[in-house]
C-alpha cells in the first residue's frame, strides 16, 4: 500500500502506544489504511501469540480491533472535518468501550485482516465495528466506542 | 498468597497462552486465585504496555480481564462440581465475548488488582464480570462469556 498509515500521522507525542505507535519498539506497531469507504490492517501475529495451539490469542485480537478502531475513528474525523491528517490541532481517540465476538478459533501462523467501518460520529465520539479474517473466513467481529482524548492526558513533550 | 493459581493446574498441553500460560515464556503469565468468593489477579505492566505516555493500554487491560475470567471460569465450573483442580476430565474454557468499558485512565507502573465474580453457570457456559482497581480507583470493568473449550481445539500433546 503507497498510502502512509493513520497511526504514522500520531505526533510523536502520541505515538508511544503499544498496539500501534511506531515509537514503541517492543509493541505490534499495527498500520491502518483507509480501503474504500472501510479501512483495513494487515497483522501477522507472532508464534508465541496464541491461546491454545495453534489458535491466536483472544487477547491480541482484541488489542488489533482497538487499536485499527481507534485509528479509524482519528481518520473519520478528520475526514468529516474535510481535512488532512497531517493538519493541526491533533485529533487522537481513546477506548471508552471495546466489544469482540469471537465466531470461531482464529488460526495463527497466518496472516489476518481487520477491517474498520464508522458507524456513527458525533461530536467527540466516534463508534467504528470491526471484522477480522482469516483465509478469508470471518474469525472475530468487534465493536470500540472512541472518545477523543482528554486535554489532561496529553503527555509533556520529552 | 500461598494457594497455587488456577492456571498452574491447566494440564501442558493447555499452558501455553500469550496471556496466562505458565509455559509461554514471552507471554504475561497472569495468576488467578480465590479469595472468598470473588478471584483476584495482581499484574505488574511493563513499562511499554502503555497507551497514552502515563497509561496503561487498553488491549493490555483486556487481555488480563479476558485471563482472568476464563481462568475464574474454569474455578468455578471445578468448584459447581465439587472437584479439586487436579482432577480430570480437565475443565478449560475459551472467550465467546470479551467487553470492557475503560472508565477512567489506568496510571502506569503501579500493580493493578483485577476482581472476578462469576455471574451465571449454565452448562458449558459461564458468564464472569470483573473490575480493575489502580491504586483503589476502580479505572475499568468487564464482563467474559466464556465456553468450554471445545474438542476439536485440544492440541495433539507434543
Amino acid at each position: 500500500m503507497n498510502q502512509k498509515a493513520f497511526q504514522d500521522f500520531y505526533p510523536d507525542e502520541l505515538s508511544h502506544c503499544y498496539g500501534c505507535g511506531r515509537l514503541n519498539k517492543h509493541g505490534l506497531q499495527i498500520k491502518s489504511y483507509w480501503d474504500g469507504e472501510e479501512t483495513v490492517t494487515l497483522f501477522q501475529p507472532r508464534a508465541n501469540h496464541i491461546g491454545i495451539d495453534g489458535y491466536v490469542y483472544g487477547g491480541l485480537i482484541a488489542s488489533i480491533i482497538d487499536c485499527h478502531c481507534i485509528g479509524t475513528a482519528a481518520a473519520a474525523a478528520y475526514k468529516s472535518e474535510n481535512r488532512n491528517m497531517d493538519t493541526d490541532p491533533p485529533l487522537r481517540f481513546v477506548t471508552a468501550s471495546l466489544h469482540v465476538d469471537y465466531l470461531r478459533p482464529t488460526p495463527i501462523g497466518v496472516s489476518l485482516e481487520i477491517r474498520g467501518k464508522v458507524q456513527e460520529i458525533k461530536n467527540r465520539k466516534v463508534i467504528v465495528s470491526a471484522t477480522l479474517l482469516a483465509e478469508g473466513e470471518v474469525c472475530a467481529r468487534g465493536q470500540v466506542i472512541a472518545v477523543q482524548m482528554p486535554k489532561n492526558m496529553m503527555p509533556v513533550i520529552r
